[in-house]
């Protein structure tokens, strides 16, 4: 019953890490076969989305764009300096669901799981729960 | 089988309510020991995240960054002057799903669930749904 | 087990399609009464989202907003020409959950299902899964 947890380890203050397979890897463990899968990021300076895994590129213009769109040096009021951590994160999303059917993670071609660190480098923590059909 | 439902009454424009407490409240009367719980928005002017709920800087650095980001005095072709509103909306979600284990709200440490108000103030409505593993 | 899935003709590079009346055909035919439905879109330069489908002109503006915030002219690494069409779609979200109850799709009075495409006009899918309570 309770959610399985990845480990994910950052070394950059913005980075997207690629966690398709890890998350593929619990699918196999738990053995579900028809269902969703829930990925959850139990923090508020790191996100989790869906997008292109082929060219790395894509991932550093996207780091590159939220960082312009918000920056680290405007004028925030919370003092611990990762304002613009926390407002990438909801621009993110903190969860995503996906399907599985016949034991596999169900993605677009392209697709992958990024998991979006706005605040690193740092050890994070990834939450997975399946539920079956 | 129906949803639950909250009110949230907001007190300016744009603004975050913490509806974290209200959430678990919601599980603890339904008595859902272990699955999901989802939280949606059925408004197209105010939507739902999860981030910092110890610092209330947080929220106002928030708030105040996506009305930079989205100006209500942009020249937008919508005639009822919430254009702002609506796109603010699709950028922050229209729901957000959550772990249940042994009856408690699974969040991260400093995480809370943020309705987040862009065209009040008005009386808002927050469905919730549990789903059992 | 297998998910539905949907075709979705787009005109445009950047154009939202309202597939509302798709989504709440594909829970007919499937005779879901109650539960979530899941829309899930497996690309990575189309999204979907959650708005008013009333007035046509909040499509128009959160289009143009959208173009303005991340536009295609942008010094990317990426070299297909399209790095704000996956902008975008983070943004936007690949994925949204819907409560389906008594065989309808629950949804706030000026709520539609906003199908967003970034990188057509193309032929794209969508797909849905249904999770019975």
């Amino acid at each position: 019953m309770k959610h399985h947890e990845l480990q994910v380890k950052t070394t950059s203050r913005s980075q997207v890490v690629d966690i398709t397979s890890k998350v593929q890897q619990v699918i196999y463990d738990i053995g579900l076969q028809n269902g969703i899968v829930i990925v959850y990021v139990p923090h508020t300076t790191a996100g989790v989305a869906v997008n292109e895994n082929a060219d790395p590129d894509v991932k550093i213009d996207f780091i590159r764009k939220m960082s312009d769109m918000v920056p680290v040096d405007s004028s925030y009021k919370h003092l611990e300096g990762n304002s613009d951590s926390h407002i990438k994160t909801i621009l993110t999303n903190t969860s995503q669901t996906f399907f599985v059917e016949n034991g596999k993670l169900m993605l677009g071609t392209w697709q992958g799981i990024y998991f979006c660190e706005y605040d690193g480098p740092r050890t994070r923590k990834c939450w997975i729960k399946c539920l079956e059909e």
